[in-house]
């Protein structure tokens, strides 16, 4: 089953820049100013797991939900979070230099192209969702694009974004985070977006309420767990490994619950919301398998 | 008719600022960091003339769209009207100190709290105008979204944005731009905004395909006219009288039709432009008259 699951995962990737590739390529009247569409595709294009769309595309598929339709949905997720990415990487934000193996968008181009390929990012998932030539139904259009901000946003990411800055000191002296608020930001943060994931493909499958709510659960666990491993990552992985920079967390006196507690009992929380995740599955059968990979994958990955 | 506008004007301003403040007021679970929840309230209340969403409403109105959606759809076109104000006024971008007579978003918090806050106040719009909350119907709903993002996005205001960058000669030596260039640039940073509110309106009325176009025809004439007005304003006005910066322009070798003509040409093209949007409003009577006076005050306003 994890050699399925990197198959699928490397197969729904693919699918994806396909989809990314198709988008950019549509001709607009006017045309996209190239030096701004060459940024957009520089940040988008050609990098990262996309484990966002690839939670769309399992969870739709797991209910029979139609896999274009999810794609298209995938792609706009996808769109969203490397908006942020490029953001977060701005020298007045996190200031990194290495972003999927690659210069960040603003050393790649320059800071004010970055902040405006970034804005055009976020416009264009929404756009996508949007857009009357999809398969989608008007009222699953609104309901997707509903879900995507609301995870974008100052009650989600963004919010969870400012949260962060926050806890590393820059604008007062800030008493050290407790462990739950460091998981409330960090739900914000990242969780957000990746239970939307999950929540768009139930949207996509028609989920009943029941339904829904299992997958829900399901996707805020993975979410936890995801941060989790990314923040044991951080310490532990060399920067060449992940392709961005590592062991930065600490010195910028980031708030991540591996900080709080250490390794070992993060380790623990780790196995713990992973147990959350595939018992939220357990009303499935083998046809929830993938999703099943998906949850152990976020916890053992090593990059 | 005159004393009639500038009273609906404000009278319209005053209850975008109050849908405004609900949106702003609606508790989220978790909440919008305060600190970020602040910023994006000093970005977009208290100022402007809200001429964005004024055409919205009085567009629909003209038709006999409903007015609750009319003045949410407002919010959300001014909403991305702030975010674009906020992230243009970045050090990186334009490096502008004054906004709406108060200092910009950046200076008044930091540049990351000027970024972040840009990003929710966008996110925010889409949101808004896919909420399910709202009396609009979900078909409604999404052709609002696809508009806003296409008139938002890289082939509109971003990409209008871009061109302006690069017209000042930032990336490399760039040859002056020809005026047909110019009101191409400005078509698509200011103009497609402006002519997307009257499109919102015209959807929110649910004009035909010839009405529509009508309006179209009106929106971009108007947006076209804005812009030169605007042109203008900055050489002859003071900083005081607009609560921004002026003078700036010239200075920053941005590209503008008044730059390339001078005043008195761009005088008469405004003229020409008013008289294009006056025309295509031809086949309405007197219900037309304040978006007759919207298109007269746009050419021959003083700040």
């Amino acid at each position: 089953m994890t050699v399925d699951f990197h198959h699928r995962l490397a197969s729904v990737a693919s699918e994806i820049e396909d989809v990314l590739v198709a988008i950019f390529d549509v001709a607009t009247d006017p045309p996209v100013p190239p030096r701004l569409l060459s940024a957009m595709r520089y940040a988008a294009l050609g990098g990262g797991k996309r484990l966002r769309p690839f939670l769309v595309v399992e969870t739709a598929r797991l209910l029979g939900g139609d896999q274009a339709t999810a794609l298209r949905a995938g792609a706009a997720i996808e769109l969203v979070h490397v908006y942020s990415l490029a953001h977060d990487d701005l020298p007045a934000m996190d200031d990194d230099e290495l972003r999927r193996g690659k210069p960040t968008l603003h050393l790649a181009y320059d800071e004010a192209t970055a902040i405006l390929a970034g804005d055009a990012l976020q416009t264009l998932a929404f756009e996508t969702l949007a857009d009357g030539a999809t398969s989608l139904d008007a009222a699953m259009r609104a309901e997707l694009v509903r879900l995507l901000a609301r995870a974008a946003g100052g009650a989600g990411m963004a919010g969870g974004q400012m949260l962060d800055l926050e806890a590393e000191g820059r604008f007062e002296q800030t008493a050290e985070l407790s462990a739950p608020a460091v998981a409330k930001l960090q739900a914000m943060k990242t969780g957000a977006i990746l239970s939307c994931a999950v929540e768009m493909g139930a949207v996509i499958g028609r989920a009943d309420a029941p339904v829904y709510q299992t997958l829900l659960s399901y996707g805020r666990a993975l979410g936890a767990a995801f941060q989790i491993a990314d923040d044991i990552l951080d310490i532990e992985a060399s920067s060449a490994e992940l392709g961005k920079a590592t062991g930065k967390d600490a010195g910028r006196g980031k708030a991540t619950l591996v900080g709080l507690w250490g390794v070992e009992k993060a380790r623990a929380e780790l196995e713990r919301l992973t147990g959350d995740a595939l018992a939220a599955l357990a009303g499935f059968g083998a046809e929830a398998d993938i999703l099943r990979a998906a949850a152990r994958f976020t916890a053992d990955r090593r990059k």
